[in-house]
C-alpha cells in the first residue's frame, strides 16, 4: 500500500525552512486554484542556508515526516537549500512524490539561455544561500541539460535577513548590498540570472534595476508550479473539478512568532489566516517509508 | 544531593545560541586562566534573536540539560537573547548556578551613566536582537538599579549576519548600516551604549567611529567574567591553585559547519581546536532538576 494518497481530493504539501516558500504557494494557487494546500515552515530553526548539508537533511526529513500525516498526494520542497543539498535522500526516504524547486529553475534558466544571441558566451548567473552555492547543485542540474553552459554562482547571505527585517527594495542599503553582490554579473553582462532562494523575488525589481541589463531573471516559483501541474496530470490525480477554492491553504509553523502575518503577507501577496503552531521538539525522525 | 559539582576542579559551562558567546569565553580565560571551560553553541538552530520567547526557552532548556552531563560548577548563559527572555525560568529549572550576561551588562552601563556630567539627561542606549529589545529586559534591569535612567533600545538584525558573513568593520556597507541603526543615539548624544549581543564587540571600533561621540560602549563579556569570578569566590569553588591552563577549552556545537574555525577564531581572538559535534536531535528536554 502506498504511503501517500492517490486521491485527487488529497492536498499538496509544501515545505520550506521558513516563509519564503509562500512565493511557491502563490504560484501554485494561481495555476492550480482547486488544490488544497498544506504549508509547513520550520520557522524555529530557520535559516537553513548557512548550515551544513547533514543538518539540513535531518531537519528536512523531520518536516516531511510531519507532512505525511495529512496524506498528501505530492510534496513540494519550496526551499532551494533543501532542494540543492537533500532532495536525492528525500526521494529515497519517502514514498510520496517529492518535487524540488531547483530542477524547474535550472530548466527555465537553460531555456532562457538558449535565447541568448549567437556568439555570446553561454553563461547563467546564480544568487543563492551559502549552502546552495557550496552544493554546486545548480551547476550540475544545468550541465545535465546543456554541458556548454557555465554557471557562475554567488552567495548572498544578507538578502534574506534584509527581507525578513522588512527592509524595502528601494532602501539605499539594499541598493548598496545588491551593487556589491551583483557586480560580477554586471561585469560579465550575464544574460540570465537565477534567483536561487524563494525570498529573492521580493527584490526582483531592485535586482533588475541594479543590473541595468536585459537580464532574464529566473524565479523558480512559476516553473515549479508548472512542473507540479504536469506531474499531477501524468499521475491522473489533479483536482480539476469544481469551483476554485477561496481559501484552500492551511499553514503550520514551528515558531510562534509575531512576524508571521506581515512577512507571510509579503510573500503570498495577500492576507493570510494565522498558522497552526507545531512544537519543534515534537518533530520526529521518520522510519524510512520506502 | 545537588545536581551540580561543588568541586573547584569542576568545569564552568558556557552556552550560546551560536559562536558569539566565545567573546565571553575570551574574557573568562583572561580573568580565570585556571578554570576548565566547556562551550556549547547551538549552531544548528542559530539565530535565536528573531524567534519567540517560548522557542528560545525550549531550546535553551535542552542545551543547559546537555551541559549538566559535565557536572559543571556554574553555567554562564553567554547569549543576550536567552538572558533577556528565559533566565528566570532557567534559574527555576536547574539546580546549578546560572549567570546571564544581561545583569552584568546593565550594572556596568548604570555605573558608566553615573559618570555622566550633572545636568545631562540620564539615558542609556541599547543595540540588540529583535527578541532582546522586545523583552524589555534591559530596561527592567536598569530600572531596578536606577529608576531615573531611561533605556532607549534599537533592534539591529543585520549586524549578526554581517559579522557571520565575515564582513570587515570598514566595509562601506557595514558603515551605512551602522549609520542608520545608530542615528537615534547620535541625535540624542547618548553617553552610554550597551552592545546587547555577544557578536557586536567585533564591530566596537566601527560603532565608536560612527557615533563620533565620547560614548562609553558596554561590552558585557568582561563584566560577566567579573561576576563569575565573584560568584566562585563567594561559593569557595574557584580553581585558583596551579598553573594557568594552556588549553582548558572544549567546544561542542550542533552543526558540523565549515565556518567554525574562521568565525570562532574571530570571536576568541586565537586559533581554536575543532569542536565536538552533537546531533541536535539528541538534545532532550530536561526533567526539572530542582
Amino acid at each position: 500500500m502506498p504511503a501517500f494518497s492517490s486521491q485527487p481530493s488529497a492536498p499538496i504539501a509544501v515545505f520550506d525552512s521558513g516563509l519564503g516558500g509562500l512565493t511557491v504557494v502563490r504560484a501554485l494557487m494561481r495555476r492550480l486554484p482547486r488544490e488544497k494546500l498544506i504549508y509547513f515552515g520550520d520557522t524555529a530553526r530557520v535559516p537553513y542556508g548557512s548550515k551544513s548539508p547533514r543538518t539540513v537533511l535531518q531537519f528536512a526529513r523531520q518536516c516531511l515526516h510531519f507532512l505525511t500525516q495529512f496524506n498528501p498526494k505530492l510534496i513540494v520542497v519550496a526551499c532551494n537549500t533543501v532542494s540543492a543539498t537533500a532532495l536525492e535522500s528525500l526521494h529515497h526516504d519517502f514514498a510520496i512524490p517529492v518535487i524540488g524547486v531547483l530542477e524547474p529553475g535550472a530548466a527555465a534558466a537553460v531555456a532562457a539561455a538558449a535565447r541568448t544571441p549567437a556568439g555570446q558566451p553561454r553563461r547563467i548567473g546564480l544568487i543563492a544561500t551559502e549552502a546552495t552555492i557550496a552544493s554546486q547543485a545548480y551547476n550540475q542540474a544545468v550541465t545535465r541539460l546543456d554541458a556548454t553552459i557555465q554557471v557562475i554562482g554567488r552567495a548572498c547571505p544578507l538578502l534574506v535577513p534584509m527581507i525578513e527585517e522588512g527592509r524595502l527594495p528601494d532602501s539605499p542599503i539594499v541598493r548598496s548590498v545588491l551593487q556589491e553582490y551583483l557586480q560580477p554579473f554586471k561585469s560579465l553582462q550575464i544574460p540570465v540570472l537565477i534567483l536561487g532562494c524563494t525570498h529573492y523575488p521580493i527584490f526582483s525589481q531592485a535586482i533588475e534595476e541594479t543590473l541595468g541589463l536585459p537580464t532574464a531573471l529566473i524565479d523558480s516559483a512559476d516553473q515549479t508550479a508548472l512542473v507540479v501541474a504536469e506531474k499531477l496530470a501524468t499521475m491522473h490525480i489533479a483536482n480539476d473539478a469544481g469551483t476554485p477554492l477561496a481559501d484552500g491553504l492551511t499553514c503550520y509553523v514551528t515558531d510562534q512568532g509575531q512576524r508571521f502575518e506581515s512577512l507571510a503577507g509579503r510573500f503570498l501577496g495577500r492576507l493570510i489566516t494565522q498558522p497552526v503552531w507545531v512544537e519543534p521538539e515534537r518533530l520526529e525522525n521518520p522510519t524510512v517509508e520506502k
